[in-house]
C-alpha cells in the first residue's frame, strides 16, 4: 500500500521559507545558535504562526543533519501527508457499500488527542474523518505517531469552512449529530444511515454555528462530579454506540 | 471536600533524600548546576529508580523557588497523594448502595493515559481504581492534571500484587473481566453485578498471570488495519458497554 504519510527534511533558507508560505506541515525547526539575520528572522515569524517547534543548535549539528552540506544554518523537518478530498470519504463509504460513517472534528488542538481519534476511527470501520485548516492541529509527525499507523489508512480531509461542509454533506443525504453535554443521551439518538459524528474541541467543545448545524444532539451519560471527558476518550465512546446502533440494525442483533 | 492531591516543595538535601528514600513521589527535582558532591549523587541516583524529572538550574532560580533560603542546591516538587485503600472502594460502593465497579490497571505507564482513565472512572460513576506498585505510573503532577479535577473524587489505591488483589476480591463476590482483542466480543460479555475491569499496559496488554486470574476475557470489535486502540479510549469503550448494560438490568431500559 502507499503510505500517505511520509517525514522529510528540507535545507537552506529558501527552501524552507517557500516550504511555510506554501502552508506546508513543518514539525521541527532547527536553526544554527546565534544566527539572527534578516532572512532566518522571516523564517523563525513564520515558525510562530504555526505548531513549529523551534530548537537552535550549534553548527555541528546541523552538519551532522545536513544531506547537501548547504543548510545555511536552517534544516526543517517536515510531515509530507498526502490529505484526502471529503468525496474521496463518500468513495470510500461507496465503494463499500456501506452507509457514509464520518468524525469531524471541530477545532482538536492536542495531537496525541487527534492520533488517538484516528486510531479509533480505523476501529471503527469508519470511512474517514475531516479537520477544519484553522486553528487545529494538523497531521504532524506525534499525530502520526500516536495514530499508531492508522494514519496510513483511514483518510483525512483538510476544509475551510466545517459549516460548508456540513451543509454540502447534508445535500447529499448525510445526518450530522454532535457530541454535546446537554443533548439528548445516545442510547435514545438514533446513530444509524449516513452519518457524521463532530467532536468539539479539548477547551470549548462544539462551536455555536457548528452546532446550529447539526441535525440532533447526543450526550454521553456522565454520572461523575467533573466537567467532561477527554475529547479523544468522547469521540471513542460516541463512536462505539454509533457502532453498536449500526451493527444491530444491519444484523437485527449485537451477536457477531 | 477535603482535596485528596496536594503540590508541595521540599527544600535541602536530607528532607529530599529522606523524601525520596520514604517512596514519595517527586515529579520534579531542580539541582544547583554543577553540583556535584556526595549527597547530590545520591539524591540524583534516587531520582533515576523512578520517573523524576531532573532539571539543572542556577543559583538564582533556586533561590526564588525557595520560601526559607536553605535549600541548599536542591528542591523537589512532590505530588501529596493520598491513597486509598482498596477496602475503601468497596465501602464506596456499599455507601451508595450499588453493586462494586472498579476498574484495575496492569501497568498504566503514560500519565495523559492515566489521567484520561481517572476522568472517565469518575464519569462513569465507578467506586475506584486499583494499580500496581511498580512498572507502572502512580499519581504524579501530569496525571492530576489531566485528570481535569476527577483525581480529587475518585479513589486509587495502590497494591503491591495485582493478581492478589483479584484473588482476595473474587472471595468477596467481585467477578473480573479483562480486556482482550481475542476475548467474546463485549456485547456478549455480561458486565453486570459486582465488576472488576482490567485493563492492560499501553505496550503488551494484560499479563499472562493476571489474565489467568480473570473469570473472562471481553473484545472490543475492531475493523481496522491496526493493532489496537489507546489505553485510555479502550477503558472508556468498554467501561461505557458496562454502564450500557448495568443501566439496562436496572432501568429495564437504557432510556434514562
Amino acid at each position: 500500500m502507499k503510505e500517505r504519510y511520509e517525514e522529510s527534511f528540507l535545507e537552506g533558507r529558501n527552501s524552507v521559507l517557500e516550504a511555510f508560505r506554501a502552508g506546508k506541515t513543518i514539525d521541527r525547526l532547527y536553526v544554527l545558535a546565534g544566527c539572527k539575520d534578516g532572512p532566518v528572522q522571516s523564517i523563525l515569524r513564520e515558525a510562530k504562526k504555526g505548531d513549529t517547534i523551534v530548537r537552535f543548535v550549534a553548527k555541528e549539528r546541523l552538519d551532522q543533519m545536513s544531506g547537501s552540506g548547504r543548510h545555511q544554518g536552517v534544516i526543517a523537518k517536515t510531515a509530507a501527508y498526502e490529505y484526502a478530498q471529503v468525496e474521496d470519504l463518500l468513495a470510500e463509504a461507496k465503494k463499500k457499500g456501506e452507509d457514509p460513517f464520518l468524525f469531524l472534528l471541530d477545532g482538536i488542538e492536542d495531537p496525541h488527542n487527534l492520533g488517538a481519534i484516528l486510531r479509533t476511527a480505523n476501529q471503527l470501520g469508519a470511512h474517514g474523518v475531516i479537520i477544519p485548516k484553522n486553528r487545529a492541529v494538523g497531521l504532524t509527525g506525534t499525530v502520526a505517531k500516536t495514530s499508531a499507523g492508522a494514519i496510513n489508512y483511514t483518510p483525512v480531509a483538510k476544509v475551510t469552512n466545517l459549516v460548508q461542509t456540513i451543509q454540502d454533506l447534508k445535500k447529499q443525504g448525510l445526518w450530522f449529530v454532535c457530541a454535546a453535554m446537554d443533548g439528548e443521551v445516545m442510547y435514545k439518538t438514533n446513530l444509524t444511515g449516513p452519518l457524521g459524528i463532530v467532536i468539539g474541541s479539548e477547551g470549548s467543545g462544539v462551536s455555536r454555528l457548528v452546532r446550529e448545524n447539526c441535525d440532533f444532539c447526543a450526550a454521553i451519560p456522565m454520572k461523575g462530579q467533573i466537567d467532561s471527558l477527554n475529547a479523544s476518550v468522547a469521540m471513542g465512546v460516541l463512536g462505539y454506540e454509533a457502532f453498536r446502533q449500526r451493527l444491530e440494525k444491519h444484523t437485527g442483533n449485537v451477536e457477531t
